[in-house]
């Protein structure tokens, strides 16, 4: 009964039938390979982006900090949601990456930047001549830390805003096929036709054991990437034990039935735990739930074996009434086993 | 016929076999999964140093520039061969990682620096008070980067002179294997018994997909590791699969063994070169030979499809018969049968 | 009518007539000349801190960040208020001095942050092990940047906040004198004795041209400074010409006396506003004034030739009633003329 | 008898009065002051480069670090020679301010770097693709830390070749003036006529408190210096008084008499070393000397009060007629007097 996060979990079948495929003779280093060239076709096929660049790395925080890197100069600040992953836990990795570029949080509403905070906090900032940080790029996640998503309109007004200082978009897609999953649209629908310049196209935590997509929409935003990638040491010789599971993830719409499968998964869960009386914080788009219950239930189902964070409150407190709030996340490989087993435990 | 580099083969059946073995339910994130106990338990016993700090990354890059980060500061100066990895091959990333240090390059004779080259600069460095640079750590490669190895004395005068400066001294060991096999030796008596503080224990270039594994032999050194990995986005969430591969590649000795073959093949490569007439380059200690071949040679070889570098010469040249020099690597996948391929092509 | 700010004004003749003295014959360079000696004497005396480390840089923002660089690691976030100068005015310098750190922001009631939402800011950060910032230093100014002044009471409720997560304070004083002149008590009653441990101790804004003091209370903290500030390209080789003003600055109480002058001169123009019918945003504490006037009162001044900042509000805007919100500073040598015909201005 | 650096001698009364006139009343602070605006169109001017963009700073470090820092990538290499200031004695301020540049180091005769060793070095980087270094821009000193000068063709050869490879050149000039002062040509043939793209005209070294301008002769290049400049902590708000000066510098050619004096003075000097049997190391060609003594004539210098650096050798040792190299520097403030003393001293 593990929801604790979607990166713990099993590798898909097909993704490890792919590294084992690849595992054959000789194949060009440093990205030469001939698995990555398709990687690169596909992704341009499926964005309906014929010019778009793409690049592998092996975490999210490496996807994200490089093409922020690749965005924001040293003296610029970017603009994110106060919850951001890029903020809260990469352990200054953008700050590194960019040589010391500041974040500009915007605060939220169940995970997501209003234009209106943002519109805000541009004209904030950037405006006091070089003596300030000047105005960079906004990176907005799909979806959220939260989990919740931003629709294609809540885009479009983010990037439009952008746009309207200048300003270039990323965004941090760590979960984009679950955000996909639940709009319901296509992925070029969800970037560069709402006027998002650059993705983190993740897939560590929707069945690969660690490769991210570095998309650029403008083949002119990604001049850099590739010599900021080696200097960050983030170019695996044997790109192609990378590009391997990518292609994987890519066939068959791989990344997509994963990420239904997760979010159809969370629905479920969402649906039992709201029967047995807890209480939801903000909506559940896609993969994850935040959800109060008492004390006592999370005891019992803590010792029953769950693994899940508890965010708000002391497991270890008096009351067994008091509501206490925690995440739950499920990914591919949870099965409804898992979870009529959790739900019953909790029922008792 | 492929003996451009060690970093373009198949990574070995057992490390294949362990990953499929590591996918299989959920395991703790970020370092915290079982495979990585085992991981530094193996290390510490095979190093016999019961107190190494150890952690894992996926590329050679990341585990120099992040060692070297936590030994040198910002001001200081990182004293290494002029053929060094760190300085040639790496785009600056050791500058990157270390904020801004420099890198001090000592003459090399067979890519070794000598011992009066580096108390030479030594002396040259760090005396200017805060003018200069400040006397930061030695780095040096084994086997070196010329495919040559330092005997243990010659690493002992390396590390002592650093000593006797107060300095430390790091090891880039992407080929460490082929050095133990070479010298015959243990691991204990080519590193920390000889005063090497700091360890990048290569594994890709010996049949991993991309795991190095970063030793220190004095946990204090290692403070700052954790944090400044996760801050260079190397830290993987799917730990478990790095973890998995070294575990195999320390098992029954693979490290070694796949080694040891690498070697063979080399030395039997060598043999059939030296019968048709090459000119060597330096002494052939391990895997890496570098050798002299008329260019008419040289154009019949890739004409046939055999894939090496061309180090001195232009291929394209007029004369069939000026020597180019090349550089073949083998590694523990190349079979005779592709060297006895290579050969009779050489030899018709 | 000068009023836009205390960096703008003519330096002190006794400064003056300093460096004339200073600019006879030879001194060593680089901080080794005989009145960097005499500095060093005088601010110990002055703080009463015979074993603080003092030396001299020429601006503010160098002070800060070399100072925050010896107290912060590259993975840290420091704590500063949501007015810091050190946030908004200095370009990302302490991104840039610390090798990326971040800065966590404050809310501030008058310029002053609470010790509530500064507890609450520490508990936020630095609880996800290696994924987000680790805890850095705190960073208060005093006198704040809204031209108020912290209680020695709530200094050391900062401090003492800060110490019990074991964390350092440190304190932009770029208007230290004038803080000082207000609260009426000593230089060591404002740091270290209610717990600061660096302090930037302000010149420029004073009377200097431009010299800065960076104080160590703990020389153990300063070990780094001499090698960040020379990498920073701060050490100045005649660094007895910013000497020279230093040690005017600190005879005869020189930075005392100017700093009183500085306070006087503002009482006496809030005074003038008050009676003006100027409305007062937060108080006004030592030589800075934010108040509204009228912009009809706004464009009568600016036509006179007044010159200061409006903050809020469009000079330009229609109505002559609606209220602009500007911010007054006068320095040490604002005379009581320049303000009557100001007032004079405003009341006509 | 200060014969040690031209950092530690008087600055000039020209500049003294300058700044005392400019004391008076108030000028807009960081750059927006009058006097700036008559330094940049002077200096446009006296380089007959009327598109020059002007900065100023107050190190030379900075004035280095700040343009290489505009004109190289954080993963490119800058090509300098061995005994280069920015090499030896910034404590790595270039690769600080660059983000981690390296700098490749080209031998030099009389510290000048030549064409051919430096094109072998041109051609060494930047072709290993990602994998190493990029080839980034030129920096030569004017005159060298030898004390030597190259002669306008030397340069163009150096320009010539960097251009050849699309590549800038950057001219440290801490001593310019010298330099100018010795071949007798005007400051544009000596830069922007001979493909130099950027200078740093040293004051400092020549009669300032502490001022070097920035000069780019193609604004483009200048775009980032101002936002980097703030950000590195090097932007004053009293600018006046470092425009003062440097107007005063620029005034009646006062850079141009101080730097013929200071070279007058040297040549006096050398010609009384000569006839003493000092030994020459390199030519004297503006106003420094590296020559050799005996070891007992520096001993008797020393106990008379001569202050000067001995480069090579160990005054202390015991054969009074062994040869001892040191260094003599005279700047514009030295007199015959003081000349004749220590030339007395020698003989006796």
């Amino acid at each position: 009964m593990f929801f604790a996060s979607d990166n713990a979990g099993m590798s898909h079948p097909e993704v490890m039938q792919a590294l084992l495929d690849a595992n054959s003779g000789f194949a060009m280093p440093y990205g030469a390979d001939a698995i990555m060239a398709e990687v690169t076709s596909k992704i341009r096929t499926i964005f309906e982006a014929p010019e778009a660049v793409v690049h592998l790395v092996a975490t999210g925080t490496a996807a994200n900090s490089l093409i922020l890197a690749c965005l924001a100069r040293p003296f610029d600040t970017i603009f994110c949601s106060d919850v951001a992953h890029i903020h809260e836990d990469e352990c200054n990795a953008p700050e590194f990456y960019t040589g010391g570029a500041k974040l500009t949080l915007i605060p939220t509403t169940d995970g997501k930047m209003s234009p209106q905070f943002l519109g805000s906090a541009i004209r904030g900032e950037g405006n006091r001549g070089v003596h300030g940080p000047q105005r960079g790029p906004i990176s907005i996640t799909q979806l959220t830390e939260a989990g919740t998503i931003y629709s294609l309109d809540e885009i479009a007004a983010i990037t439009g805003l952008a746009k309207s200082y200048g300003l270039k978009t990323h965004m941090d897609g760590a979960r984009f096929a679950n955000a996909i999953a639940a709009l319901g649209c296509t992925p070029a629908e969800m970037t560069w036709r709402v006027g998002v310049k650059a993705l983190s196209f993740g897939g560590t935590k929707n069945g690969l054991l660690g490769v991210e997509a570095a998309i650029f929409f403008d083949p002119s935003d990604a001049a850099e990437f590739e010599l900021r990638r080696k200097r960050g040491a983030h170019l695996f010789s044997k790109n192609r034990f990378l590009a391997a599971q990518m292609l994987a993830y890519l066939t068959d719409n791989l990344w997509l039935s994963s990420a239904t499968s997760a979010n159809e998964n969370t629905a479920y869960l969402a649906e039992g735990l709201a029967k047995a009386g807890a209480e939801f914080v903000g909506p559940v788009d896609a993969n994850i739930i935040f959800a109060s219950l008492p004390r006592a239930a999370h005891q019992k189902l803590k010792e029953a074996g769950a693994v899940y964070h508890v965010m708000v409150g002391d497991l270890d407190g008096e009351d067994p009434e008091e509501p206490l709030i925690a995440r739950f996340v499920c990914d591919w490989s949870i099965s409804h086993e898992m979870i009529d087993q959790f739900l019953d435990i909790l029922r008792t």
